[in-house]
Parts: C-alpha cells; structure tokens; sequence
C-alpha cells in the first residue's frame, strides 16, 4: 500500500477521546489496523499487545534481539474541535492532505512502517517501534509500557514522531496540569460585601501567575507559558446525573463556584507545588477558598546534548537538509521525556512539516512527509546498534 | 391571620425562576394568595390583575380615587442557590425567620396588607399597592405597570419595600448587565502561536473594566462595582439540544470559546456604551473577537432629595429612631428608579432588618419587622393626600 493511501486510512480512523465515544476505545481502530496490516506485510516481526485499560492497547513491535533503535509513535489524537473547512476525516488538496491526526502523528505512523519494511529488507536487527496510546490525554500508554519494559529495555536512541515542522528537537517543556474548585459566597451583586466572588478569586490567581511566571525562562527550554483550557463559573445551582453544571441565569448573584482546568509548560524550577503556591497567593485577602486541587499531570523536561545525535544530523543534512534544530520553546510535551529520564537515553523528535495539529484544519505537508520517511529508511540503513 | 402567619404562608409559595419551574410561571401562586386574602378580608379594594406573560400576574390595588400613596412590592424571588442552614421554604428560629424571599421582600407584602388594612379602617383613601412580577429577572412586571398605567398616575409619594436594614434609602445606582460571547482560536498549549486564547480576552478585558471602576465615584451614588456572574469558557465541541455547552477535557487545547454575564452597578456618567467600550478595549492585540454583545438590562439611578421625604422621616423617627439613611451604595437596584424617572415623584426604600438576600440563609428580623409594619401603618394615619 502507498504511503498517502496508509495515511487516508489511518486519518480515517477516529481515534480522540470526545463525548461520542461512550465506550472509550478511542485509539483501538488504529491499533487494530496496523497490527493487521504489521501481521500481513512483515510477518517476522513480534507483536505484543498490552492492555492499557479495557478495549485500548499499545503495539510493542520488534524483532526479539535488543532493541537499540526504538520508535515511538502515539496513535490517538485530540478531539476534532470546530472551524473546519477542510475534512477532519481526510482530504488531499494540493501538496497537503488534511485531517485530524495527519500531522500528529498518523504520517509518523507511515513513516515508521516504511522503516520497519526497510529493516526487514536489508535484515537489520534491533529496530522496534512503540504505538501507543492516550499521548493526547493522561499518558496511559505509555506509563504501561514502562511499567511493563521499564526495566527489561536499554535503547542507544530514541526517535519519537511528533510534528516538529519538518525539523529535529531535542527536548521539550515540561507539563503541569491542575484542576480547581474554587468557592465564595453567592450574595446580591449591589452589595459587594454580601458575598464572595468565586470569579475574583481566579482572576487574581491567574494575573498573579502570569506576573510570577513572565520573568522565568531557560536558556534551553526558553519560557514557561499558561493555558486556562476551561472555566466554568456562576452561582451553583445543582449539577445533573450526567454531570452538568447548572448555574443560575441572574447577573445579579455573586458567584460562589469556579472550576477550572490549567495547564503550565514549565521549565527548570517550576513544578505543581510552586505553581500551587502562587495560584493560592492570588487567593489572599478575596475569600475564595480552594476546595479542590487536583494534579492531573505533573511530567518533566528533558533536553539532549546536540553531540549524543551526531548520526540524526548526518541524515537530517543528507536528506533534508537546511536549518536543523527547531526552538524547543516552540514544541509540545512528548512522552518520549519518561523513557529519557528513566533510560538516560538520547531522544530526538522528528516530524514531518505541516500545521494545526491541536487545531482545525490539521494538515501535512506531503513532501516533507515523503522526506521523513527517507530519512527513517536512511537512519535504519546506517544504523549501526550503538 | 398573624403576620408571622402571612409571612410563613408566602415563604412556603415558591416564586423564583428555577430550571424546575419549566413552565415559568414564578411568583403566580403568590399572586393568587394575595389576590384571594385580599378578596375576603378588604372587599372595598380594587384588584386589577395585570398579564404580564401566559401564567403571570401583576396585582395593581386601589380604593378607585386618585393614587397618592404608593406602595411598590414585587412578589418574586431569586433563586434558593446552595448553602441553606436552614429551610429556604420558612423555619423560625428565636427572633429571625429564615427563607427564600423573607427579607426580600415577602416581609414588605405582609406590611403593606396592613397597611391597605389601616387605610380602611381609618377610611383614609388614595392609598394603593402594585403587587408585581419578575423584578429579580427581566423587569417584565414594572414595565408592563408603566405601560398600561405610566400616563393614568400622578402618585405624590412612592414607598419600596425592598430590605435596606430597617433604614430608609433614597436612591439607587444603575444597572448595565451584559452578554458576551467571545471568540478565538483553538491551537495546541505548548505553542501559544498556535492559537487565540478566548480566556486571555476575558481576563484582559475584565482587568480593564476593573481598573477603569476605581477611580468612579459619585457623591450619592458611591462607587460602582462590577459582579462576573457566570463565565463557561472552553475548547467548543458541539451544543446540546437542551443547551449544555459541551468543551474538550484536555488541558492543552488553546480555549476557542467564552461566554459571560457581567453586570455593572453604575452611578452617573457610565452606561452601557462606555462599558462596551471599554471591555473592547481590552480586547485590543489579543485577536479575540466578540462574536455576540447583548445588553440584558440598563436602567438608569435616582437620588431623591431629603427633603422631599419630611413625612417619612417623622415617621422613621417616631417608630423606629436613631440612624436613618442607609448608604446607597449598599442597596440594589429598585425598579422603583423607573417611576422615579416617569413621574419625577419622591421615593422612599424601607425595609425590615435582615440579612442574605440572594445568598443561603436569607432572614428577616422580627422585630424590625413588626416596626415596619407599624411605621407603614402610623403613615397611612398622618397620610394627608400630598
């Protein structure tokens, strides 16, 4: 099968976690088809299955020597969102082939199957790749994979595909997720003092945490920056049995709840508990309490020496060419950082160039996809164990 | 019947406009109580029934001479909300009765049937009652008194019963209650660049409005104050047919959606097109449009002169004594301001002592209570027609 046609296939597999999917498989449909198409075209390799929870798995595909090349490549994406003009399901226009998950990272997934079959062809062993799952939301796939081969696997490189715009990076930021329940007082908006504004209260929090967090930075990993994902505040009024909230309709109620999502890329010196501290400094003198907090990510950065990659960069040259290194400040959080922290391992994250991933409108762009998978079928050529 | 009786019976009629009142029909059960109590204890009155919408009344009471003495009642509450110690629908505990509405301003109907008593015991006339609708929401009930009645009525004296602390207030501020809707676009977290965050607007713009309501003040009015009352704000994924907005779950989608209420208390000099403008102004090099501004409610403020209420103030004296004015920064809003404006006529607001008003564990006092009753019921005696 072409590789544009494996990308069309594999786009057209939903694979996020929305409200529409009750049952939660999410990136099962994936999974299923690249084990077939794995068992069918290249029959040698070793396919492991691991349960991350019911009906979700990852695929450790390798070649039962020691792994020394290793590939990783998470097959969910984010929800679909709104603002499409193009389709989420797939559509070629021109030299781009949109849809969600075309860059990140489904045209890695193609990218490492070419290098899979390039493996088998030339015989070289120690090459796997990891597809795994639920990357775009609680990194289940791969604390499973670490629980299971944490301890059994040294790897002497690790590419891992996100989208990086046709470049190399080698490192990332990283990720502290929190989620707050915020309470006040409902009270008559006429009169201030009869309640306690629960909305006061983040907007102190989040003003002080834009202060405290504008004068960080990293001479590698650049700045932090701060996502508020969701707010839901008002006067509560009761939540349903499906779990929405009900406010009231008045704009005359102060409101006595605030519950929110952020999330803060962070560098070295930030962690949940720093951020915790100035988020709560925002609350002082409001009255607003924090009823919850709760960390829904706490993962760390990591950067590799540039002097750790010299063969990534002879290939790079070779086959792409050009200005090499993409700015880490500009990159996501990859959970290839787990395995770098946990192996010492050196890591560079490559994809191929192509934009709104995350956004609508998601696109790859088709030949720098083509050169990726050159440049995956060159690392393997060269590849030398060590 | 008692007053402590009358006050428990109306307490126990819901008459606020819950997501249980599907139909809509809020303070109607109250309506029907008064309208039958009245029926069978003061069959001189006239009761004129006013449609405010299918299901909803006004009660427009009067003796069929030239209004001069005008009590003003509105018979809806708002919402129970959360946090009752103590039973919403009545419960009396030594000398406060606690319940939705017993301040505001249930107290103020019981007194003003007194009061409608006295006058026909004493056969003193020109006394009158609107016993009106939706005050807490749209203003429907008053508006639609103004409409049929605004050019029939000339009333000398204007008495509110809204709850000021068992003072006398002579004024309120304004209103100005908008809804946006706010726009961006979503964009993955780590890479601000990606996309338009929704919720930086909202904070942009809310630290604005704030700092542009320091510096106000008027020399009656106070200050004015700025209530946030609901925010849902998120990654958009679809609306629900029965209106729930459902958002992404993950903390690293850029928010593409906000929606808020804001109300602003105004004094003079601000109203809704320089709030406007300011909100917008905050908007400024964020890329956040506003998709949707709707101006839910604007009314205007009102001071009445000291001296255009000697009657009342010998009143106050006589029954209730020491301290007299209540700030008018502390009050609300009283529909009230609009027949001020109409009519160019004095108004008094007085209410009993009490205490949370729109918040849990709304209370009347009862002995200020009793003081009430007894000053609308001396004021109908010294009552002389101007």
């Amino acid at each position: 099968m072409d590789s544009l046609t494996l990308l069309e296939q594999l786009v057209r597999i939903p694979s996020d976690k929305n409200a529409t999917h009750a049952d939660g498989r999410v990136e099962y449909g994936v999974a299923c088809f690249l084990r077939d198409y794995l068992k069918k075209t290249l029959p040698k390799f070793i396919i492991e299955e691991q349960k991350i929870e019911e009906g979700r798995i990852n695929l450790f595909v390798h070649d039962n020597t020691p792994v020394s090349l290793l590939f990783l490549c998470h097959i969910d994406t984010v929800e679909e969102g709104k603002g499409w003009t193009t389709s989420p399901s797939g559509e070629l226009k021109g030299t781009r082939f949109y849809g969600r998950g075309s860059a990140d990272m489904k045209c890695g997934a193609v990218a490492v199957l070419r290098a899979l079959e390039r493996a088998a062809a030339i015989k070289k062993s120690g090459v796997a790749v990891l597809f795994y799952g639920d990357e775009e939301y609680d990194s289940l796939g791969i604390k499973k994979f670490i629980q299971e081969y944490g301890s059994k696997l040294n790897p002497k490189i690790i590419i891992c595909l996100e989208p990086t715009g046709g470049k190399l990076r080698r490192g990332c930021r990283g990720v502290v997720e929190l989620r707050y329940v915020l309470s006040g007082k409902t009270g008559h908006a006429a009169r201030s003092s009869s309640g306690i504004s629960a909305f006061n209260g983040l907007n102190f929090s989040i003003n002080a945490l834009q202060n405290f967090l504008k004068d960080y930075s990293d001479p590698y990993l650049g700045h932090p920056t701060l996502n508020v994902a969701t707010v839901r505040c008002g006067a509560l009024q009761y939540r349903r049995p499906d779990g929405f909230i009900v406010f009231g309709s008045a704009g005359n109620i102060i409101p006595d709840y605030c519950e929110v999502i952020l999330e803060v890329r962070t560098v070295p010196g930030l962690d949940s508990q720093k951020i915790k501290e100035v988020f709560q400094s925002g609350l002082k003198g409001t009255g607003v309490l924090v009823e919850t907090v709760e960390t829904k990510l706490e993962l760390g950065n990591f950067v590799t020496p540039a002097e750790q990659l010299k063969l990534i960069e002879d290939v790079f040259y070779e086959i792409v060419g050009g200005d090499m290194y993409q700015d880490i400040e500009l990159g996501g959080y990859t959970d290839a950082q787990m395995l770098a922290e946990l192996w010492k391992t050196p890591v560079a994250i490559w994809g191929a160039k192509g934009e709104n991933h995350h956004g609508a409108d998601e696109y790859v762009d088709l030949p720098s996809f083509e050169k990726l998978e050159n440049s995956l079928e060159k690392l393997v050529e060269k590849w030398s164990g060590s």
